[in-house]
């Protein structure tokens, strides 16, 4: 089987042009198939301030409303997926940029919840893994905004994190997969505050002790959840780590490794 | 050969969500290869307004700033693109979203005039044919929004007339391949303000002619200029017309047929 990286990146590194620049060279310079994930950063909450549309927050989900699924849309699938794949191409990387309505890439449902109503969120129902391949096969290295469609002419606004997860499960039938989650902190800390704490292996009885013990930020909780996910599904490695360290990360010489006991 | 039809679209149509989408449907109809080009509507320049940012022309043309830049990126690239991909899937047209910096499918150099500077202005250099020609071998509508790069890390604001005419060109190497030009208006019209002064055909003598005769507007100059270059480099038809009335327009039922002496 032939190896696949998948590396969501997200955070603030985004809005910080040094770092993403360090961690687009280490991207481009990995030698294997692989696929970029990105979420949004703070430009999005940016733009909706300056142009005075309120955003609504509910139980930490930023709720969607037409105006700011119009704002996410042009941040994160025109603004920093273009610039990604520019910079990206620049440095010999021949990258593509899709939201999920490109070629269907990602058919999704906007989420139905009997309590909170998201708005326009969309939670991803399959992945078409057949064009994926065939652009992976052609050197293709798709860079993904967090946009999904409805297939029937809506956009969906769609956490990164499973979109990146949906993808390595998805595409571990045909590849040996890696998965990535990296942002701006360390890895997993066992002490919220200390960058030094960084857990080497979280194992799911260590999770379950750590949850109990309530040594895990409430951030990072969806995070490790999707990575167990993914692991379950034939995920062969989930790393979570900094992105400027993307290859120590890769090298296991950085970050949390999520593995089976 | 086969037939591709290269459409581009612009005007106020982009704005007008009713005729946009009577426009999609004639297009996904089209049953050949097939590739779209949009321009930008005036969501942009409202955009701009709404954010502050000033909208310098000079002679006609819009000066792109790092700011405009930045908002044509996400209007052309974000919102409008990939709402044309969305809805042009939920009519089962399998579109896929691209800048020219994706898969470097269009480099493009920052525009050197010696009286005015543009700003990030891009002029097209070459097409990445091979590319283009795989993605229709598998079923795939390009859409293209009107941003290249410099294959440096930096896009580029570029005419989206000249875009279609650049892919026309190169793809009439394997393409029996027709141009169209589609907007708000009938077609070249002998009086400016008749709707139903049509010219139904143009030759470059008739051209030569009406010029002198001050009877085209000066918005439709680059068009027609753009039209016969596009028509002496190899592409078989030209055609302008009304964005509402594509099937006509293909059909030779109306609009404006650019052709030879």
């Amino acid at each position: 089987m032939n190896k696949l990286f998948i590396i969501k990146i997200g955070g603030n590194i985004l809005d910080d042009e040094k770092k993403l620049t360090v961690f687009l060279e280490q991207f481009a310079a990995i030698d294997h198939k692989k696929i970029l994930v990105h979420g949004g950063g703070r430009l999005a909450s940016k733009l909706a301030e300056q142009l005075k549309i309120p955003q609504q927050v509910v139980e930490g989900r930023r709720i969607t409303d037409r105006e700011t699924l119009k704002i996410v849309t042009m941040v994160y699938a025109g603004y920093i997926n273009k610039n990604i794949v520019a910079k990206l191409q620049a440095v010999h990387c021949n990258a593509m940029g899709f939201c999920g309505a490109d070629g269907d890439l990602i058919p999704a449902h906007k989420r139905q919840d009997a309590i909170i109503d998201y708005g326009f969120v969309g939670d991803v129902d399959a992945i078409n893994t057949d064009l994926i391949n065939s652009l992976l096969e052609k050197g293709i290295t798709p860079v993904f905004a967090p946009i999904t469609h409805d297939q029937r002419g809506q956009l969906l606004n769609t956490n990164a994190d499973s979109i990146a997860q949906e993808l390595a499960k998805a595409l571990s039938i045909t590849f040996d997969t890696t998965l990535i989650y990296s942002f701006e902190k360390n890895g997993v800390l066992s002490e919220i505050n200390n960058e030094n704490s960084v857990v080497p292996a979280i194992t799911p009885s260590l999770y379950k002790e750590m949850k109990a013990g309530e040594k895990i930020s409430a951030g990072m909780i969806p995070k490790l959840d999707n990575a167990f996910a993914a692991l379950e599904n034939g995920v062969k490695k989930v790393i979570i780590g900094k992105a400027e360290q993307l290859s120590d990360l890769i090298k296991g010489r950085a970050g949390t490794s999520i593995q089976h006991e």
